[in-house]
């Protein structure tokens, strides 16, 4: 790709996605209305940098690539593909987006990095809403893999296709969404928990400290590797998901935070056991075990060398 | 302590607790009614010995010290400290946090491992209530350092703080609790988000295998360092706490979750900020994204290694 990648709002995620653009060795414009959107965004990539180093620069990777544009249509002119980071704030997406498909040629993605609107809501006054698709970081972008991918009603569905594949050309981790669903995944779930905390602290049940550790020394050690699922599968001893959904399935009526659990209907249950055995694969019980506990070690280490510099 | 510490219940959690103790240089004596307790005890410590020795065994560790009791009485007889770790069944632990205190003498804390059930609610049958109090860890309880101590509105308070005391003195990190919580304050934080994703497979929303990469691509990658409120911190950009509360203030208003957000008042708002500057400490802006940089790289080639084997 020659052309260069358009980045829209110079914001911490903004800022994140130019350098990782930078850092695969593309070209990058970016735009914000700020006036200090330039110095900003040269700050967010230079902070990033030494990380995008450490992990690897491609070919040509260079932060002199880096060019602010002084106007949208300036950003857009020759754009390969285009990531919008502005706010998260619909009618203003809904005027960007717009404001992005015309300012770009036919074969030009626009992708937004919004955090829970459905496309279908966002892309309401494109005069060509089959270009527009969502492409969900998570921050930091430069550094955190997963990336969301999913059409509105009125995309194309090979612009769904070629988005999850550009994104995976440069190294990350997608999920294709057949549906739209506000919130997406990782953060429908990362959101629960989160609300869980509010509660918590509105109440008084817990600080913001007691919080922050019981992740970090608890359950935060294990998500990393095994995910919710397959971790709560290992908990389960060798009798795995099934044991724990028929052991721990009374617990689903117990308050152990506010949100209310689905009826664990057989049709659930088997959802979950099959899900689970599928994505362990060919890792054996003591597979999956040495493997945790490998992750674990070094996770804690890894952590432990971070707090110390 | 020269007096052995006693772990009722073979399970995975019994069994881990063994182990921990075990490697901590401790004589440990089990006891479970399942006929091949002795078998499945030895299984899970053996399982567990190369990863605590990766991690450093204390002075006199050895795996021979423990010992399978064939009665309760017998295994509790001079208990130092009791760890129960039996299944989650209400009517059952009440049964045998009674048996236990019985058969232990005036100055032994029984513990129990509930993953939910408040102290209050399982000590109904105890002769004396004032010894008992929770200790829940999280699996594996040889690698998860994370115990949250509760007690009951009978226990006495000094064997709270003895608790607590014990747990940090064997290297785990403790949460006290002052007040009782069904689900205590990690697993209301993990139940809201296993919850969710139980919705979501329920409903066709995502595969199991989404969801687990949803997270171990995502902000699983984040929370060992620095847990929800730090990451949130992080995420506002220098605005901080205080950016993102007012940013995505009206996202808590959204279907981004099954679970309703608390109102955000201005004091809810407020605690969340102070609590998360406290959090951070002598600990810059700076200091926090270069820690997170360093941390998230060498999680992601911990969690790489792990899967290599």
């Amino acid at each position: 790709m020659s052309r260069p990648i358009t980045c829209i709002g110079a914001g911490v995620i903004g800022g994140g996605w130019a350098a990782y653009f930078l850092a695969r060795g593309f070209d990058v414009v970016a735009w914000d209305p700020a006036p200090d959107a330039e110095a900003r965004l040269r700050r967010t990539v230079d902070a990033a940098w030494p990380a995008l180093t450490e992990l690897g620069l491609d070919d040509g990777a260079d932060r002199s690539r880096l060019r602010v544009a002084a106007s949208l249509a300036e950003a857009c002119a020759e754009a390969a593909f285009v990531q919008e980071s502005a706010p998260e704030d619909l009618e203003l997406k809904r005027g960007l987006l717009a404001d992005l498909v015309a300012a770009t040629g036919p074969d030009t993605i626009v992708a937004s990095s919004t955090s829970g609107f459905p496309m279908t809501d966002m892309a309401t006054e494109a005069a060509d809403p089959s270009r527009l698709v969502v492409g969900h970081p998570f921050n930091p972008p430069y550094l955190i893999p997963l990336v969301e991918v999913a059409g509105g009603e009125a995309t194309a569905p090979t612009v769904v296709k070629e988005a999850a594949e550009f994104y995976r050309s440069i190294g990350k981790s997608v999920i294709e969404m057949d549906r739209e669903l506000p919130g997406f995944v990782a953060n429908r779930l990362q959101e629960a928990l989160w609300r869980e905390a509010l509660h918590m602290v509105a109440n008084g049940e817990a600080t913001v400290e007691q919080i922050d550790t019981a992740i970090t020394e608890g359950p935060g050690l294990r998500w990393p590797v095994h995910g919710p699922c397959l971790t709560f599968h290992l908990a389960g001893g060798e009798g795995g998901m099934a044991h724990m959904l028929d052991h721990f399935g009374p617990s689903l009526k117990a308050p152990w935070t506010r949100l209310g659990a689905p009826e664990l209907t057989g049709e659930l249950r088997d959802a979950m056991v099959r899900g689970t055995t599928d994505e362990a694969g060919a890792r054996s019980f003591a597979d999956l075990v040495a493997e945790r506990d490998r992750a674990v070690i070094a996770i804690r280490r890894a952590v432990e060398g971070a707090r110390a510099g």
